[in-house]
């Protein structure tokens, strides 16, 4: 069994990981870190998971954490990655990064949408860890920069129509919604019950700090560079994000040459699906799974394709896709421990 | 006191009508009619009002009903409207149609999206009921066509930038999110409470009926036929439409400039609430109120105004519209009943 | 005009408070306080009441304080209620208090189940206001102790039975349920969206501090000491407790006698609603509402009494009840104000 | 690989079945009947199946179902179970039903609380499927009877102290909460979602169909006809039950030493967790799991102890224990398939 560990294992990500960690048949969750919680086992903080899993929470300590394991999951707040991540590529050890923090190829680009970057050394190094697009460069890496979930949906969603240069880069139109585990654990005021119920709101209206981390991939699917609108909504749900992307076409294609085209891009693809011609996603049939779920409408009155796509954001957006990222640069199957079927209802 | 009916009313809108006639102090609510629950008291198919009002359902019969009021909203689906409307205008009784069936101006495109229409002789008479763009027409009309709950959220939230020349209107995406009573109080598998909640998905894509409704009002206001793309999505919330809506400048201006515009063109309306700049709406926040909150963000990095608007599908996108026009077809001061504040937490 | 104030009116309860008084014909709102939001319009801090009201917030220097309005209702917490109380009295004010501090009239039973008390001296004039069983009192006090929402239900409910002797109050179990604006608007993490949505727990199992308070009305109607069982509970939904309660028949009674009876008993109340023999409320129609829904079952085959009371714990159980306290108080017509058709759906 | 079939898989049950054997590692799911889907894809009436299984629906045709698999589900209504129960089991098939038609021991109660029994002969072998009470018989049993929702939470929680004799059985009080999903998807105008979200209620008041089922497996408990009152509740989730069950005591013991009996009389159950010491189940912990948690108190100011308990209703309370007994049935090892972690958030 490999050796792995969660760094910032108290959020609502870290015990995701966890929950895909502890039925993988190849690897042993042995370290578990919380700031907070730290002495305090990780069933008492997540009392789901009572009875299956009696590791403890330890606090930050790099110079004994980075001993314990052969793989690090980093599951921390942006500005806070940065700073512990070297460590452990320093000792030798693979990294598995789910902030933002060495998603963005160019430092300067980072630096306008975050804040300083004090690790540029490893930017170039560090593979974005999008596997339907990226998968050789990611089995070969130390260290993945696990995608955002906004743009894992809105990337999956365009590749095909990008590679084929079917829509104009130019025009793409982001509209995602994303349930609330995406704040995250922390107390605040705007996630508790009562302000998120029963309501709906856009948020981070033109400035997502999303935006630069689509723009960059799409950018190299299209082959220059594009702007996009993009435009985060918060959903009264637990899990989930849709994204409706709007493009307009500037080749003639049908709805059924569009089908085939999303059928035939993805068609090794164990996590993405198509769906049947003339239906759509939506996210409670991707819940607590790592699939990807997208759906097509090429508008002739219009002129425009709109592509509808959805993940669970903590799995296919955050976790699982994180450890299908372990899987490839493990050199294990790469669907191991993610087997999960979509809850529904 | 003016005597009001209401037909249809034991629909989620038939019920959000009751809920404002009640206590309107200038109208009594004299007729409710419900095929389904004629004979049983309105208030034992909704609890809620049980002891607000003794209303007792009654069929249909048209030669007898249209002689009980001076005016009638029928709250029925669009086909059975046209049914029933002209009796009641020729019995010389003013109406507030909340259908579909008198708002498009131009049969041929009403049945191409929707059926046959038999009623085309009352199409150009008909008013489209949207106050703040269309009062004076209103309040000379005996047939309101009230608009539907998407086109009140999109055209409210274009209108001075269209007015203005401000956007290139065949650059106009509408991104609508709406809650689930807009799907009404009929038993379907796809509106139970396990499939909608905790989920997000779109529907209709690229052929909802309320598109060419949009498109003609739209049309109008840039003073040129316009065609726009439009997506609903189901939320799981009861009530509210939050419309994202996205559109190119082809006119230089700031953000200063368009918050001063949207204060500048609503000054005078009652009902709709400009967000404070920077600021964006929820929909919980004018949840069971007559309001429509707009904000808006000029994005010059893309080239793109963003507007985003929120109603209450059932109050401002219905009942609450169909007695702002009732008020100002009756003459009476158009706020009557409407003086809800709205219901948050 | 009567000028009255809201101490404590960024809460939830205040901001319910201020829902209920901006619509009231004969009453001004004059100040509303917050610490945390101190110069701030309230309206920023709860933008559904934007364009309703501009009371700007202001700290609370009991000294300014005093003479603003003729009446003061302080939503605040425990404890914090005891140290400004006095000095509104002692001002010759009228106080609606919605904590608990002036609730149970034994300081000693008060000091085991929260803190010391440092105001015992108002405890006897102190009047506990619940209208139905409490008026007469009421209008002549000056001190109001208004129920808590737990309490409110369950004594509503239980009233008729003790008053006839047809139950034996030391078999009494009441189950309650509440929704989440009970836990009030601070950021926690418990009442999270995320923690609460899709998920329903028992929470102060056999020891919340709303206990004494219940035993205290009970034993006053019972005319003997009691003690209850009481568990409460969190439900994912905003308003709304249901309660749930049991008690042993110690006389003979059909359930005809028993729906007699409530509706005998409560046929001069305008906000409580005994529900049609055989059916039962549901917190949905009551939403927002200052009703109480009662509904009984007489269970021969177990001998027991199953009462289930509904009410929105916003309203009736806190700022509705504290409106109609303050009518009453002022010689006001009792329902001022509160005339509001529950919404739903 | 031993094949099973489910007799009505597009139910709730039907599919959570399906969702728990594609991943058993001995059983091959290779029927699934649906009358309304016949000839369907499963995976096109629930699309989170998508990908993971191309069973396609067939029609119910005893004659030549019962030779396709060796044990067979019938997740079908009661009354439909007795119809086709008796096929399966006279081909020498093993039957898990998860219907009530073979729960009650006793034909005359099951007729006083159903309908007329056509299946009588088979009542005496049905064997109650509660592995935790009941291990030995269902290993060896052809037919199971799988326990109903509510009564497994209910029981479950108080099999220790019946046992034990601690409390008087005939005190029994079970207040029980139930997500959404135990109605069915069946289309019904009770559980739409605007019907059920933001509201709670009572259902089936003192006349309940699954008191007669509590009430046989408790008295065989505390060794005496017991009758109790059960109420249930409809909470706006989706999954999960909460009983909360109040009992007298009649034994003097501590809660340390209730809390010791627990953990010792479930020492050891791989699907019961009781609690740690003062805290209480919530059912978001168990969602998706087999799991049953349980909290409790003494409380010697009233003379009572409170249980509290939680199960997913699909997974412990239908699907999952079904696959439990099924191992159990079937000489597997009890917990295959079921290691699903509880999905929170």
């Amino acid at each position: 069994m490999i050796k792995v560990g969660i760094v910032g294992a108290s959020g609502y990500t870290g015990v995701e990981l966890t929950r895909l960690l502890v039925n993988h048949p190849k690897v042993d969750l042995v370290v578990a870190t919380s700031r907070q919680y730290a002495g305090q086992k990780l069933a008492d903080v997540y009392p789901n998971l009572r009875g299956i899993t009696d590791i403890v929470c330890e606090d930050v300590v790099l110079a004994e954490l980075v001993d314990k394991a052969d793989l690090f999951f980093t599951a921390v707040p942006h500005q806070t990655a940065m700073n512990i991540v070297p460590a452990f590529l320093e000792a030798g050890k693979k990294v598995v990064d789910l902030s933002a923090d060495f998603r963005i190829d160019d430092a300067t680009v980072y630096e306008e949408w975050y804040q300083t970057h004090i690790a540029k050394e490893y930017l170039e190094e560090a593979v974005y860890g999008l596997p339907e697009l990226n998968r050789g460069a990611i089995t070969k890496a130390r260290l993945i920069a696990n995608p955002g979930c906004y743009p894992t949906s809105i990337i999956l969603g365009l590749a095909p129509l990008l590679r084929e240069g079917i829509i104009d880069p130019q025009t793409i139109i982001a509209d995602s919604k994303s349930g609330t585990s995406g704040a995250g654990r922390g107390a605040k005021q705007a996630t508790l019950y009562c302000e998120v119920t029963d309501g709906f709101k856009a948020y981070g209206v033109g400035n997502h700090r999303h935006t630069p981390e689509i723009e960059q991939e799409i950018s190299k699917l299209a082959g220059s560079g594009v702007k996009i609108s993009f435009t985060p909504h918060l959903v009264p749900m637990v899990r989930g994000i849709l994204s409706t992307v709007y493009g307009s076409l500037i080749k003639e294609v049908s709805q059924v040459e569009v089908d085939e085209l999303y059928l035939d891009f993805y068609k090794d693809e164990p996590f993405v699906r198509p769906c049947s011609p003339g239906s759509f996603p939506a996210t409670q049939f991707v819940r607590g799974s790592n699939y990807c779920d997208i759906g097509t409408k090429v508008d002739l009155r219009t002129g425009r394709i709109v592509i509808v796509s959805a993940i669970d954001n903590l799995v296919k957006g955050a976790a699982g896709q994180a450890v299908q990222n372990m899987n490839l640069v493990l050199g294990l199957e790469e669907g191991l421990g993610l087997s999960v079927v979509p809850l529904f209802p």
